[in-house]
C-alpha cells in the first residue's frame, strides 16, 4: 500500500509540476494585437529591409524594425528571411519582450534569433522608431580594434553624438556573440544607452532613429563613413573631422532630409 | 486720440511692412525663360546624370546642369529627384541667381538646395557650360586631409590645373555644411576660380567643363585618379605624376575627347 | 627448334605482358556506381556551385563537391565547367580515387583535373561531407605571407581550429601548382589534417564541412574574414579576436545555422 | 603681263603640289586585303572584346585585335567603338602599318586612334596572335611606381617573364601619351620586347598572347595579380613569389589551359 500511495504522490507530482508548467506557460499568454498596422509603414518596412540589401548591408540573418503605428509597446519585424526576399505577409507584430502576438502557425526557431535586440531598445528608448541589426562589413574593423568611428562625411554627421562599442565579454563573458535572450539585449540597450548607434565587436552593429527613412540612412552613411575614415587614415596625413557643431546642425536638419532619396531608393527595390 | 493714433500709425505701419514684403517679393518676379532649349541638349542631361549615377558618382542629392543653349543667363537642372529616375520632364530653367524660370507647380523644396553652386558657378565662369556636384566616395578622403590631388592617369590629366579645397569654415563658420544660398554659392566659386573642379571638405565636389561630356568625363576620372593616387601612396614608393606639359597636351585635344564613349555610356543608360 | 622454341617463348612472354596490361586494366575497371543519388542532394551540390559562383569565390576552374547519400566510399561532382554553367546533367559520380564511375562519354579531359583534392580528402577525413576548392582573392594575400588567418568575425568561427598553409614545394619541389595527381591529393590532405580549411601558397583554399550548406557558409566567411583582417591590419590598432571558447560555442551551434541563409541563396540562384 | 604671268605661275604651283599631294596619297593606297577572315574568329574577336569589358578591363577606348588568319601580316580590329558594344559588323581588316584596307565609309577618325600599338607589335612579333591594349586600373599604380609587377597567383605565371614599364618620356619627351602614330608603335614595341605585356606609364598596359584566349586570359590575371600584389604589399610581411620554374611550368601547358573557362565567359557574354 505505501508503494502504491507512494506511485500515487509521483503521479500527482508529475501531473502538479505539468500543471505548474501549463500554468507557467499560460502565465505568459501571447500578446494581445494593437490591431492591424497602417499599410504604408508595413510597405515601408518590406522596402527598408530591400534598401539595406540592396546596398550589401543586410544579409540572411541582418534586421530591422519598426514600432507599431497603434501601439509603443509593439513593434514589427519580419519573421527569420533574407531582407530582399521579404514581403508584407512575413511582417509579425511582437511587444517589447520581443514576443510575437501570432507567429501565423510558424515555428518559434523561425523568428529571428536576435529579436531581443529589437525589444530591448524599444523599452528603453522612448524616442526610437526604428531599428536596424547590420552586419556591414566596413564596420567590423572598427569594431575589433580601439578605433573611434568620428564623422567624416556630412550625411553621417550623427556619428558626432558617439559610437560606442558593445563587447559581450565584458556583460556575459564567452557566448556564442549572438544576442539570445532579454538579458544580453538589455546590456546592448544599455550600452547603446541614448547614442544613435552602437558598434557590436566581432559582430556587427544596432543602427536606431526616429523614422524607417533615418534608420536606413543612418545605416548606410555609418557604414559610408567608416570606408571613408579607413581610405582617409591610410593616407597618413591628419584627418579633419566635422565639429560637433556642424553635426548638430546637421542633424538639426534631420541629417539633410532622406524623403526624396528615400522615394528613389523605394522605387529601385520595390519595382515598378 | 493719441492712443487711436498710435494704433493707427502701428497699423500702417504693420501695412507699409506688408507692402514692402510684397513690393519685395514683386520685385522679384520669376525670371523670363530663354524659351525652349535644345531637345538633344536636354536628353544629353538627362543621359549625364544617368552615367554619373551608373558609375556610383551621383547619389540621391547629386546633380548635374548646363548652360541653356539660347541664353548664357539660364541654365537647365533637374528637379530635386535622383539623377537615375530623371526624365525630360524633369528638366527646369533657372536664371544665373538660382531662380526658376517654372516650377511647374512644385514647391520650392521641391528643387535641389544647393542650386546656388551652379548658378554662382555660370555667373563667374563664363567659358564652364556644364557642372556637376558629387558625393563620389573616392573624393572625401581627399577632401579632408591636406593630401593634393595631382595626376597620374592620362584621363585625368586637367587635375594639372589645379583642383582646390573649399572650407566652408573658413567662409562662414559653423553651418550645416550645405551650399543653401548665393553667398555661399558665391565663395564656393571664388575658391574654385579659374580651376576646373573644387574638392569640398566632408561633402564631395564640384567639376566644371565645356560641354555635358566633358563634366562627365573629368567627374569619372577626377574619382577614378583619386582612387588610383591612394593605392599608389598606399605602395610606399616615389610616385611619378604627370608633367604639366603633357597635361597641357592633353587638354588641347579635350581630354582626348570622349564623343565615342559618350555615345556608349548614353547607349547604355538610356536603353534600347 | 631452339630457335622456335625461343620465338614462341617470346610471343608467349609478349603475349603474357600483354595479358598482364590488360589485366592491370582489368584490375581498374570504371568503379561501380552507388546507385541514383538524392536528387535533392544533387540539386543542392548545383546550388553550392552557383551561390559561390554568384559571390565571386568560384571561377572557371574551382569546384564543389558532396558525398554520395547511399555510399561514404563515392563523391558527386560536375564535369569541369564553371559553376555557374553547372546543370543537374552535368554531375558525374567519382570514387574516393577520384575516378569517374561513367563518364557520359566524355574524354577524361573533360574533367576537374584538380578532382584528386577531393577524393584524397574524403578518404583521410569520414567526418567530411562536402569540400571546396576555392581562388577566392581575398585569400592569396594569406597563403603568400607569413601572417595567420584569425578569427575576427563570428560566423568565421571555425577559423578559430586553424588554417594551414599547403606549400607545394615542401612536398614535390617545382610543379606548376595544381593538384594533377592522388599523390598531390594526399600531401594536400596531410597538412590540411583535422582543419576546417586550409589555404594554398599563391593557388587558393580547400574548405570543408559536414554538409553542403555548411561548406558554403564556410567558404564565404573565410573569405570576407581575410578581407575584414586585412583592413583592421591597415588601421595599426590592436585587434580583439574571437577566443576559442566563443568560437567553440559558434561551431556547436554549427556555426549559427545556415538554413534561412542557404535557401535564401538558393532561392536567388535557382531562378523563381 | 607679269602680273598675270605670276598669277598663272601662282595657279600652277597650287595645281601642283595639290597633284603632289595626290600622288602622295595614291603612293599609299588602302592594302589588299587577305580575304574574308574565319567568321569563328571575327566572333572571338567580338567575344574577347565583351569580356574584358564584362571584367572592367576595357572601357570606351581599350581594343583588342587578333592576327588574320589567312595573312600574318593583317589583323582585325574594331573600329572606335566601346568594346561592349561591338558586333561582327563593325571588324575591320589593317595591314601591319595599321592602315585600313577599306573603313566602310567610316572617316579615320571612327578609328582607335592607337591602332599602331597592334600593328607595330605584330610586326616585331611573329609568335604574336592577339594584343590587348587596356587601361586596367589596377595596373596603373605599377606603372607610376618603381614597384615591379612579380608573379603571386598560379594563373598569373607568366609574369615571371618580365613586364617592363614603357615610360613614353624616354622616347618622345613631353607627348599627349597616346601612341598616335607608327614611331610610337615601335617605340613601345621596343620596349616590350619578347616580355608577354608592358605597363605604360599613367597609361595602362599593352598584352600579348599567342590566342584570343590566351590574351584574354593574361589580361585578366594580370590586373589581378596587380590587385592581389598590393594587398600582399600591405599587410606588411614577405611575400613568396613563384619560382621561375613554377612559372616556366605553368606555361608550357598554356597558363594551365583556358579552353574551359573561354566557353564559359564567351557564353555570358554572347547571350543564350
Amino acid at each position: 500500500m505505501t508503494g502504491r500511495l507512494q506511485h500515487f504522490r509521483s503521479v500527482l507530482l508529475v501531473a502538479a509540476l505539468a500543471g505548474f508548467c501549463i500554468a507557467g506557460a499560460a502565465a505568459q499568454p501571447a500578446p494581445t494585437s494593437a490591431g492591424p498596422p497602417d499599410p504604408k509603414l508595413v510597405e515601408d518596412l518590406v522596402a527598408a529591409g530591400r534598401i539595406l540589401a540592396d546596398h550589401g548591408l543586410l544579409d540572411g540573418w541582418g534586421h530591422v524594425s519598426v514600432r507599431h503605428n497603434r501601439d509603443a509597446n509593439r513593434f514589427l519585424m519580419s519573421r527569420g528571411l533574407s531582407a530582399d526576399l521579404v514581403t508584407e505577409k512575413d511582417i509579425l507584430e511582437f511587444d517589447l519582450d520581443s514576443r510575437p502576438v501570432d507567429t501565423h502557425g510558424l515555428p518559434m526557431s523561425a523568428l529571428f534569433t536576435e529579436r531581443y535586440i529589437h525589444g530591448e531598445i524599444y523599452k528603453m528608448r522612448p524616442d526610437v522608431v526604428a531599428v536596424v541589426h547590420t552586419h556591414a562589413p566596413s564596420l567590423i574593423p572598427f569594431g575589433v580594434t580601439k578605433v573611434p568611428l568620428k564623422p567624416m562625411y556630412h550625411r553621417s554627421a550623427f556619428i558626432s553624438f558617439g559610437i560606442p562599442v558593445f563587447e559581450i565579454r565584458d556583460r556575459a563573458g564567452m557566448t556564442d556573440m549572438l544576442i539570445r535572450n532579454p538579458t544580453l539585449g538589455h546590456d546592448l540597450a544599455e550600452v547603446l544607452g541614448s547614442h544613435p548607434a552602437a558598434l557590436m565587436r566581432g559582430h556587427g552593429a544596432v543602427v536606431t532613429g526616429p523614422s524607417l527613412p533615418r534608420v536606413v540612412g543612418r545605416t548606410i552613411f555609418l557604414a559610408l563613413n567608416a570606408t571613408l575614415q579607413a581610405q582617409a587614415m591610410s593616407m597618413g596625413a591628419p584627418i579633419t573631422f566635422m565639429e560637433p557643431e556642424e553635426a548638430r546642425k546637421i542633424e538639426e536638419r534631420e541629417g539633410h532630409g532622406l524623403a526624396r532619396t528615400w522615394e528613389g531608393w523605394k522605387r529601385k527595390v520595390m519595382g515598378k
